[in-house]
């Protein structure tokens, strides 16, 4: 799946990610009243609300990028009809030829470890039949418990050509709280990334990139940096671009010097780009619109710093 | 919560939650029978008996026993009909009179904590009407992002009157691998022993103890020993008890001299009692009775070794 990835990014040139990270106050109102009125102010119209105004941005981007990251708490806050949404999100963009990571930052131990990498990686026995339940092709996960919570999720890529990103330094202001702290004279961040790169030396792709990835901010470029060199061989996955404060020039040292290496994401800062002040001229009727020019706009401030630092 | 809690722990004499971790490997032939014929071998047959097997053993436990901790990825794993038996079980439970601790173990930043945290404690707002999605009394969550990931979820805690147990020191043999690690001479776990300990300052109910509870597994009981005076106001929810080898005396240092201020779960040696070669005598019929016994010996298990150490 690094592979299919990398193809990807190549083909589009856009070495980038949409986060479908959907918030009620995003959703322009027409769009809301229709769910509503088909479905009341429930559970139900909130999740039918985010599935049209999901599919609409989609439709309208699907051919410019690679990959989108749903993140499941957005969904999961609305209960089952709000999972129902983010199952059928993961579904279309499939159908629409993309690559889906699911942003679920799981973590556990053991058989529980094995049963979220079945959930949304893999597939489940019942009786004779093997069930698939969420089937994204990418899932994010957390790495305080050790290599018994990684590795389940690890055996489970390995049958299922999936991959991983695995939290190492995170995007938000308190991430160095404890992912800062020295120990032996480097940052447990450091750390957690040399586990990684060595986790990642089970599956290695084609193009030399491991399946097993790690997820660093791009507000913390220097780490980024670091982590490049400490896992060679670990695609990044880069939030906190956009709405975060991190822009494009923050962002080369986390790739390698063929321009790969890294993908970046960015969530509302694309699928609420209508409520910007840049773009507000689109208006909420075209809100979709609005966030294809968003999509275009951020891959010319990705290349041309890489070109600045030609790469 | 914290205080409904140590109210019932008191009342049933059983510092105990049963962990509601079903594997269909757990689920007697007769009930997968019964719930394939109905549903046939498909996700939805799959979490019908799961959800027959729960509420078999509820029915037969409830009464002897303050809480339950469902783990939502055994759930999880039988994509959304698995997730509607996660909440069925949750409520069947709260209509027993259960507290429900949803191990779900979530950890995110910011407005995607507020969403974990609206989703499994909370209310999200829809139009004019306010909905829960899955509302359980507490859940487990994980610190590796620091205050900015935990802050949201204290802060729907706060306004539901609901709790928190944050992972602080886990069961499982690989759980050093960063938590064990030495800041300033002093164990990574100790570290977020103290952050849990601060953050649960915020919320203190009428007993003295913190709606900011912690997890440290039964299989470390000299960290206990520490983690319960690094933490005096936390709770400590205890897993690794029985399957994952520890034993009642083991888990006396957790306790105040009160004998409150932990609860100890056990998932398998509960719910799976009937494959154990100790109450095999049950037969796969009588599955449930043979975890009302187990529940049974638990409790006399810990409450004896309560008496050999003088609490």
């Amino acid at each position: 799946m690094i592979d299919q990835l990398i193809k990807m990014i190549k083909s589009t040139g856009a070495p980038i990610v949409v986060g479908l990270d959907p918030m009620m106050k995003f959703v322009p109102e027409h769009i809301k009243k229709a769910a509503f009125a088909e479905k009341g102010e429930t559970l139900e119209g909130a999740a039918e609300a985010i599935w049209l105004y999901n599919k609409e941005i989609i439709d309208k981007i699907y051919d410019l990028i690679p990959a989108v990251k749903p993140q499941i708490a957005m969904y999961e806050q609305f209960g089952i009809p709000g999972l129902v949404t983010f199952q059928k999100t993961v579904q279309y963009c499939k159908e629409k030829g993309l690559i889906v990571i699911g942003d679920i930052k799981r973590g556990d131990i053991g058989s529980t470890s094995t049963a979220y990498a079945t959930a949304h990686l893999g597939k489940v026995q019942v009786g004779s039949n093997l069930c698939a339940g969420f089937d994204e092709d990418f899932v994010t996960v957390n790495p305080y418990l050790g290599t018994d919570g990684v590795q389940p999720f690890i055996d489970v890529c390995k049958e299922e050509k999936k991959g991983l990103f695995i939290l190492v330094k995170t995007s938000n202001p308190s991430s160095g709280e404890f992912q800062d702290r020295l120990i032996d004279g480097k940052p447990l961040y450091e750390h957690v990334g040399e586990q990684v790169a060595a986790w990642g030396e089970q599956m290695i792709g084609v193009n030399g990139y491991s399946y097993v990835g790690a997820v660093v901010g791009a507000t913390y470029p220097e780490q980024g940096r670091i982590l490049r060199k400490v896992m060679p061989k670990s695609f990044i996955l880069v939030p906190g671009y956009g709405a975060q404060g991190a822009s494009g020039k923050d962002l080369v040292h986390f790739f390698d010097e063929n321009g790969l290496g890294a993908i970046v994401n960015s969530s509302r800062g694309i699928i609420a780009a209508y409520q910007n002040e840049k773009y507000k001229s689109f208006g909420a009727e075209n809100f979709a619109d609005a966030s294809r020019q968003a999509v275009i706009d951020m891959i010319e401030d990705i290349n041309s710093a890489f070109e600045d630092a030609g790469k």
